[in-house]
């Protein structure tokens, strides 16, 4: 078995930029940031135009540029102004390039060229603590990991980056829920490497406090009060927020159960996960059908919700279903869902069973609380579905009837037909595609997305193993 | 709808004895006590024969008389003598009766005389709270209850005893946990009257403290800190000792229950359940095979077992089966027992489902848990009947896996042929039985035991209904 090291040193080789990519990146930056001060000027706004984000700190990875250039104006500039004037004067420095505009707390441009993706962003010149805007800090952030960084350190956060990727826990972005590059340079930075910050991984425990700056030293509980999350990471340009606050328990957790296994079993897969090889509908249907399991999938449109927000709507449904289902009795073995984050998306529910026995227990109020008592004997001596008692048990009265919904895939059927699902706690935007359109399938029917849904059927075979693919058989 | 009162009225005509009756049972106690006090005299034994129970307080119910005939010795005299010279002496007291011998915390002499149960008691003449023995106190309850007693009370307690009776929560036995009728006088003597019973009952929640003597006035949490039961009844002969002790919560819940309800639908039905109609095999049939849930029923022979030895077995048996069954996934809706209490019993429980689906969600350690999580991830990825994963979930490997039992039955036989389910929690008494012979039957093979054994057959039927039989259809 080969060493940490030697697995670091080899994924280094395959990560970091070369000359010829560098001076490539670097070349399409300096054209577009020297026509963005041209045409600043010509226009008489004053304005610094920085090179930003990982291409300015070098800690990028080589095939995966991203050109961030940040336009700092001064705080009197009215926050309209960026989308009436700057955004057209970025779009003519950017002539020639594919554009979309995106909005993040304000509007900015995004272009791609030859594959290399370029944000071009205004943003204030303001003090730290002076914040107008979330951006505003992204110059400090450049300036206070350059100050720290030696060549050393920017391989050690290269592998850190691509090691998050690999395992799927890269991006702050609400469908991965996962770790930024910033906080990536900053783990590095305060462990001291790569390796050393998996070994740090290892001891964190909900609440842990990582703080560079110092800032909340001894008094962590105070920083634990402030932030309430499991990881705490504090931005030492900011120590009123916490850099890690997008980061889930389950990716902090997926983090540190990767660590442990790489440091146990290092291998390249954690860097560059094997792909699997494209699963046939014959075999799709024998991994669905020997399962035993029941999956339930929800189609439905969605086009018109920016990412963000279609993930932040689709976890809170899935969440709402999967208590719906609960408190049906149903047993709710895991969940997930596939998008094409344009047109499409698939809901999953993986069950126990879809279907349940007919009858269900009502435990009914305990015998003193007189008015409950008479409601729940009056309502179950009159329930047609009364299969036994009422009867005392415990402290309690109780009756065995015929259970409402014994078939899930009926339940979610009719409640989502009813309002899109509103009721049942499906997310409004949701609910409102839901509302226009929607099918369930259930079982091996879940195979017809796969020839419908370019990439579904790679998304469901991972979905159906469920394995993390750097998990080793010795593991 | 007649009132309250008025139904009381008619049930005490009906269970007040009448003077041929009183007359014919104190005839027979007054014999046999005369009996004894010469036996006594010829041995030259010092002691007090005194008539107890309820005959003595004139608290009984007509048809249901029970002679208890105490014997009241010095101190001085050692319990092995009870045994060996008091035995004797009382069965040629008894000469011509049915004779059994009974074992309570010393040894007792019961009879039958034409349907009228005579106990005769050995006991010691001591100072209250000196007590050498536990049937020490019953002269003094006698004493106590008979001082505070006028004919008005008398019939309240004959109600409030019929009525326990009824519901099914009269006798302090082990097989009811339920009402003692000494408790049943305190009861009425503290509230004044049957239907004020009934009353005041309403307001008894968990921990209430009842106390005639006035012991605990104003420390009524010290009575709780030292009984530690949901109803303390405290003895007034004895303010150490609970007299409700023997009471489940369930037993004092149901008695709440039928409270209540008699108080808004006063009928006899309370103190006479209307006899259920036989029901037929194929009736029994319809009634198992349509409710939809599944019936498990175990039989073992419990030959040598006195019965509050038997249904402590059992009870706990119950709650160690419905316990196993939990843990494996199967929802347990009720279970019961029938016994002739001489040489079988069957354990029943009603499930949702006696199958389960193949597939079961193992939840496995946090991530930061080294050791545990290392031994999690070795199990699991060499487990065969490994269906998804394992995968992070939360902060928690977790798996996928093929349930070990899907199948209720099969789970119990296993167990119980194993080492007569000692394992998993059978009683060692039943278990030594269960270790000789058991049978588990389903469903409607449970209808064999109908025609076997002697009984079963109306238990059943009450079981499978479940309701109780006071309880209105306008409820």
């Amino acid at each position: 078995m080969p060493s940490p090291e030697e697995i670091c040193c080899s994924v280094l080789e395959r990560i970091t930029p070369g000359r010829e990519e560098r001076e490539r990146v670097l070349t399409l930056a300096e054209e577009i940031m020297a026509k963005l001060r041209t045409l600043l000027a010509q226009e008489g706004l004053e304005a610094e135009v920085r090179l930003e984000g990982s291409l300015a700190k070098d800690t990028w990875l080589s095939g995966e540029a991203d050109v961030d250039i940040f336009v700092r104006f001064r705080p009197e500039v009215p926050k309209k102004f960026f989308k009436e004037r700057f955004l057209p004067l970025a779009r003519r420095a950017a002539e020639g390039l594919k554009q979309v505009e995106r909005y993040a707390e304000h509007p900015y441009l995004e272009c791609l060229a030859d594959g290399v993706r370029v944000n071009i962003v205004p943003c204030y010149a303001v003090r730290p603590g002076e914040w107008l805007s979330a951006t505003d800090r992204t110059p400090y952030h450049t300036d206070f990991v350059r100050s720290r960084l030696d060549e050393r350190l920017k391989g050690e956060i290269r592998l850190l980056k691509k090691f998050m990727k690999g395992i799927g826990a890269y991006g702050a972005e609400i469908r991965v829920g996962g770790f930024s590059g910033y906080l990536c340079e900053l783990l590095v930075l305060y462990y001291g490497g790569f390796l050393e910050a998996l070994k740090g991984a290892l001891r964190w425990r909900k609440g842990v406090v990582i703080d560079l700056s110092g800032y909340y030293e001894g008094r962590e509980d105070e920083a634990r009060e402030l932030f309430r999350h499991h990881l705490i990471v504090v931005d030492p340009v900011d120590p009123g927020r916490n850099t890690a606050a997008s980061v889930t328990l389950e990716k902090m957790c997926l983090f540190m159960a990767a660590a442990r296994e790489f440091l146990a079993r290092p291998s390249e897969a954690f860097f560059f996960p094997p792909e699997l090889p494209i699963k046939s509908d014959p075999e799709l249907e024998q991994l669905i059908e020997s399962r035993g399991t029941s999956l339930l999938a929800i189609r439905t449109r969605i086009a018109g919700l920016p990412p963000d927000v279609l993930w932040g709507q689709v976890h809170r449904t899935l969440r709402a279903l999967r208590g719906t289902l609960k408190n049906e009795g149903f047993r709710v073995l895991r969940m997930g869902a596939w998008s094409d984050e344009a047109e499409e998306c698939v809901l999953i529910l993986e069950l126990e069973s879809s279907r349940l026995p007919p009858v269900v227990k009502h435990v009914g109020p305990p015998v003193w609380v007189e008015e409950h008592v008479r409601r729940f004997l009056a309502k179950q001596m009159a329930n047609p579905g009364l299969v036994c008692g009422p009867y005392v048990e415990g402290d309690r009265w109780v009756a065995l009837v015929r259970r409402r919904w014994p078939d899930a895939r009926e339940l979610l059927q009719a409640k989502l037909s009813e309002d899109g699902g509103r009721q049942i706690g499906v997310a409004p935007l949701l609910a409102q595609r839901v509302e226009e359109h929607f099918d369930i399938l259930e079982g091996t029917e879940i195979l017809s997305l796969c020839r419908e849904l370019k990439s579904f059927r790679e998304w469901l075979a991972d979905f159906l193993i469920g394995r993390p693919r750097w998990l080793a058989p010795g593991s």
